[in-house]
């Protein structure tokens, strides 16, 4: 009987736990068990997630796609450039590793183009008119760089076209004070200059110089801003080297403003308003040739008139004097005038942005944008193709892990390959017009690549102050190649660093105000939080402005895999850090972006305006207190913000608690635009980021 | 033994089941359960509370409000005018019934006044500088309207000073083509004319007289366009009824942009900058006076001339001649001239916001801005305070749900108590600069109640298209005064309405593109949705063009309380629909926002615009397809977003769905802003509402 209850109770207890387990676990309780998207919206980003996506990123991958991208020219608008596009097409629409969606989105821009049945030339010429000397047409085939009918000749995109002759003056860099002071010596009227790159925006030169009665010039790479005084290229230049050779020729487009010239702050469409061609500001009033540093070399060293001032001497082997003007007495030239004959042309032409987004799978309605320009000056192997084969290699990996279904993002990301930048930020410019609005109000950040590298010695990014952290972040868990446990943080840091009040020796971030690629409409026009990045070399071990072979013919996947990144691991670093930012970016619960960084910048313009302006501005009775109270406040906000970040108990905040703070950091920048900061010009609105005016 | 069994049986199955009850509800599911907020951000307006809510609205209260507020008069920052401001902190400062929170904000403007020491004199004056006439300077006391010694003289705000004379000719009511056709007939140099309110506004009557020599201007009501003819105070006019009495004068701002004159586009705090005095346009270029039609009569009854045109003649009994210039040869002023000696000074004086906040408990960061200006020109009884006596009922009535933790609406209301809208919208403009980012970012709505009652037929809104909906929800639920069991939606209907495609016949709603209250900088130059609303008279009734009294002295409380709205029944019906449209745009979970209602107004302007220009543009090779294309692809977004909401699954949808479709809600109209929209207007940017032009 005992055992018969015992035997009862016992099976009585086992049942009774049985029926509880059930109850518990197997049923689902209505009402009041979560709903399936509670987790979701409280999922945080997955560090293992993104270490999985670094170590997939393939520096071979990244090889082959610049190779492809990079077998033809492909200048905006060119048959080599509509073989780019379909190449991010196909990329973007396979089936195993692309998008959500991919299409392309045309403008209607007005581009600038040298005449290839009339190319440009520019003489040496007689009073009798007899042809002394005749700069190169193009440039000097180097095998296996191929000599496809396609290269573009050397020119000034935007330059008028134009027949002036004149006798030639050297002006140095261009700038007003170089004119200001040629001036005083040389009768500048009539005359052609001759101008090195590098101290003045290309249009500027001959805006500059235009009130002095100059007609033409013409523009060249110095030896010793570009080589290191390297001139030869039977064993110093490319092909031997990194450097210039003599024929290279820098191209560019001489226009100030960004975007179409035509349809300013509208998207330049079939149907768009356009202004009267002749209401177009900003671009050379006279003609302008680019020549290499051979023909320039013949050009100065015969120079008349006085020496030119110590600081505008270059590294050729002779004296630059400033022009009689015109040629010494002793030369062969003299006498001579400088001919230019320009036949360059303006149309319009449909250029195409391959657009590419991956849908956010909580908050479909945030974008975080990427984006990199498609076209080339010729076969564009280091710009921007370095950046679209990392840009390529990226998307791969995220595509193939959404169409894997391993992984959504939780905001939408975008990927824009622009068109026609080099043209001065046509398409990315357009983008940002067409959809101002939408973009305002949605955009998290913008992260451009253009140039992915350029150099062999430590990544560097320029970006809004608030990146600053989420980009430190990423760059300590990449290596730097070469130099296995050494993160790209902390050569970054040796290359160039400062000292933060609150964080430190630190690497030293560039400036995104500078208008100097896609990033500009974005974060200029709309206020969006942007930055940019490169591999780049160090500019304390030579004199070089930027890579030799900018913007020539020479920028080759030969040139590119043998001296800028002849292993691809430079590229695959690049790649794993805008990769890293990007899912941090679009993962993270709370944005992973840092009013505190911000108030450091705005504390250190206002110490630097105070410095060159507070005496000046008091004796006038203009007070910089209100300047003053309004930085203090904005600090006191971003203190109080981190504050409120930093006490969130994520697991359990509502979501909308958290996007209300997400906002907050969202719209940062957007408030520091005011269409009225600048009157007359209207595309630098964030007085965040003044202008770059000119020296 | 079988019995053994089933019991046995019977015993494990209760056991079971007790378990499992035991384990389902007993025991709380850890990680699963539903988080206490799902719940609250699930949660919809709830019908019951809004249904309390308009049942406590209450007509006495109402009225005792008006009382208070009108003792005395409360002109833009007076001693009557703080009397309000500390009314307005008090009651919103209230233990129990208060807000949350609330405070003052000042702005220093810049605001004109007459001198009350050197009162504004009209006269007649004879060749030898007799005078032969003087015209009223204070309005006539009739008790019990009090006889307050800061009643403000009769004037015309920012118009200059000055003392012109000369020759006085009738321009009817000032517009383009009156001067026109009056300088067809009379040579206008030098002359001072006299206009009828009505036609233009008032600035602008001036602007346009300029050009042909005028050099002051008298302006009146004529008794045509305000009192149906009647003019005698013995027996016909106030305080016999709501019509003026003869010595009653409008007064009114003769500026014509709206904002603080000195700080356009930025808040006027102490210390922003202000731009020179000389360079404020859109303000009189002469000195103008208003009249009382008692003085304007004895003018223009002795006008010699041509008699004027048909359409000119007013209602006096005499012909309206348009002067010789000057009066007719058999009139006692013959060979006179008018004399005006005005002696208006502007300073900036420190002007007042009241404003309070109700936190919203789940979206704390949308807004609902409740607004209502507080200054009249003299008691104000109509304009604003009838407004100011419903916005302290609406308030106190959500205060008190609020203060006894009956609710919080799921968004913050903000409520806005305005200063200085007499003198062109100041305070709700300077509001709307100050916090410019933030309100743009976050307004879901601004709902304006100036006047809150003027007449007795029918309530009317004018509102942007896409609030209609939920407008017409709120008024089908408030009976009519007077008519239970007739909803103000069914007397407005008859009093005004249109055949929409979509819905019938339906209630015609007035425009709020015309900048006439604290709704102008709102809607115009920050693109929040919003609306105006007043219980008003029958226009079909009666040739007045507004309540008779509109800014003059007579707007006291006597009259409001005798004429306007005897038991306060139509005060409280706008209270009860304010209230209910407030709650419903604070508490929906999705915004009761309708886009296709917005698309129908395009489709509108379109056709009208397509009827207008189609030919001309055509003729000029310029297409309207493009515009067609605009509107059709809106209404096929507007459909689709329609679709979507119809779709929701409302108690099982992520929160951030939801704030998805209504974030598109929201920031609908800043999707119509374009700051290049009118280039030399930049406060009217929205292309959706048109600035009024000049006719």
């Amino acid at each position: 009987m005992i055992t018969q209850v015992v035997i009862g109770i016992v099976c009585g207890a086992v049942v009774l736990t049985a029926g509880i387990l059930i109850g518990h676990f197997g049923i689902t309780k209505s009402g009041s068990s979560a709903p399936s998207w509670v987790k979701d919206l409280a999922k945080d980003v997955d560090e293992s997630l993104i270490e999985k996506f670094m170590s997939e990123v393939d520096n071979i991958q990244i090889k082959e796609n610049l190779r492809e991208l990079t077998k033809v020219p492909h200048m905006a608008t060119t048959p080599g450039d509509e073989k780019t596009v379909q190449l991010m097409l196909n990329r973007w629409q396979d089936k195993e590793t692309g998008l959500d969606q991919a299409w392309r989105e045309e403008y209607l821009v007005y581009l600038s183009f040298p005449d290839p049945k009339k190319p440009n030339k520019v003489t040496v010429v007689s009073p009798t008119d007899t042809v002394l000397h005749t700069a190169r047409e193009k440039e000097k085939l180097y095998p296996p760089d191929q000599d496809d009918p396609d290269v573009v000749q050397p020119y000034a995109a935007y330059s008028p076209a134009g027949h002036p002759k004149g006798k030639l003056v050297y002006a140095n860099q261009g700038r007003l004070i170089d004119y200001q002071k040629l001036n005083e010596t040389v009768d500048l009227r009539g005359t052609i200059a001759i101008t090195r790159y590098g101290g003045e925006r290309r249009a500027v030169t001959a805006i500059n110089a235009a009130p002095y009665g100059i007609v033409g010039m013409l523009i060249y790479m110095d030896l010793m801003d570009i080589n290191n005084g390297l001139m030869s290229d039977v064993n110093e230049t490319y092909p031997h080297s990194w450097y210039l050779p003599p024929s290279g020729v820098k191209r560019g487009s001489f226009k100030l403003e960004y975007g179409d010239a035509l349809t300013p702050y509208l998207a330049a469409k079939d149907d768009t308003y356009r202004i009267p061609v002749e209401n177009i500001t900003g671009i050379p009033p006279f003609p302008i040739q680019p020549i290499g540093f051979e023909d320039a070399y013949r050009l100065i060293c015969e120079l008349g008139g006085e020496a030119a001032p110590g600081p505008w001497q270059g590294a050729f082997k002779c004296t630059y004097n400033l022009g009689g003007p015109g040629f010494k007495d002793s030369s062969i030239f003299n006498n001579s005038d400088v001919k230019m004959a320009i036949f360059n042309y303006e149309e319009l032409r449909n250029s195409t942005n391959v657009m590419g987004v991956i849908r956010g799978s909580v908050e479909p309605d945030r974008y975080v944008i990427f984006g990199n320009h498609r076209d080339g000056w010729v076969n564009g192997a280091v710009d921007p193709s370095s950046g679209t084969s990392v840009f390529l290699e990226v998307t791969r990996l995220l595509g193939r892990m959404v169409k894997q279904g391993k992984w959504r993002p939780r905001r939408s990301m975008i990927f824009g390959s622009w068109g026609a930048e080099e043209f001065r930020i046509t398409g990315s410019t357009e983008y940002t017009e067409q959809y101002f609005t939408k973009l305002s109000e949605r955009t998290v950040a913008y992260i451009n690549v253009d140039i992915a590298v350029l150099g062999d010695d430590a990544y560097r990014a320029a970006a809004i102050p608030s990146l600053q952290n989420v980009i430190f972040k990423a760059t300590k868990q990449v290596d730097t190649p070469g130099l296995d446990s050494i993160s790209l943080y902390e050569t970054w840091k040796k290359y160039s660093s400062r000292t933060s009040p609150a964080h430190g020796h630190i690497p030293k971030m560039g400036s995104v105000s500078n208008a100097l690629s896609d990033y500009a409409a974005f974060v200029q026009y709309l206020g969006i939080t942007s930055m940019d990045m490169a591999y780049s070399y160090n500019t304390n071990k030579t004199n070089a402005h930027y890579y030799p072979a900018y913007h020539t013919a020479y920028e080759t996947f030969n040139y590119a895999s043998k001296f800028i990144d002849p292993g691809f691991f430079r590229h695959q670093a690049v790649g794993r850090t805008a990769g890293n930012i990007l899912i941090r970016l679009a993962d993270s619960l709370v944005l992973p972006l840092n009013c505190s960084d911000y108030a450091e910048l705005l504390e250190d313009y206002l110490s630097t305006t105070v410095k060159l302006y507070q005496n000046k501005l008091e004796a006038k009775k203009i007070s910089m207190e209100p300047l003053k109270r309004a930085v203090a406040s904005f600090r006191t906000a971003a203190t109080h913000l981190d504050e409120v970040i930093h006490g969130l108990d994520l697991a359990n905040e509502t979501p909308l608690k958290i996007r209300r703070i997400n906002d907050q950091l969202m719209l940062l920048d957007r408030a520091f635009l005011n269409p009225l900061a600048f009157a007359d010009k209207y595309a630098t609105r964030s007085f965040a980021l003044p202008p770059v005016s000119s020296v």
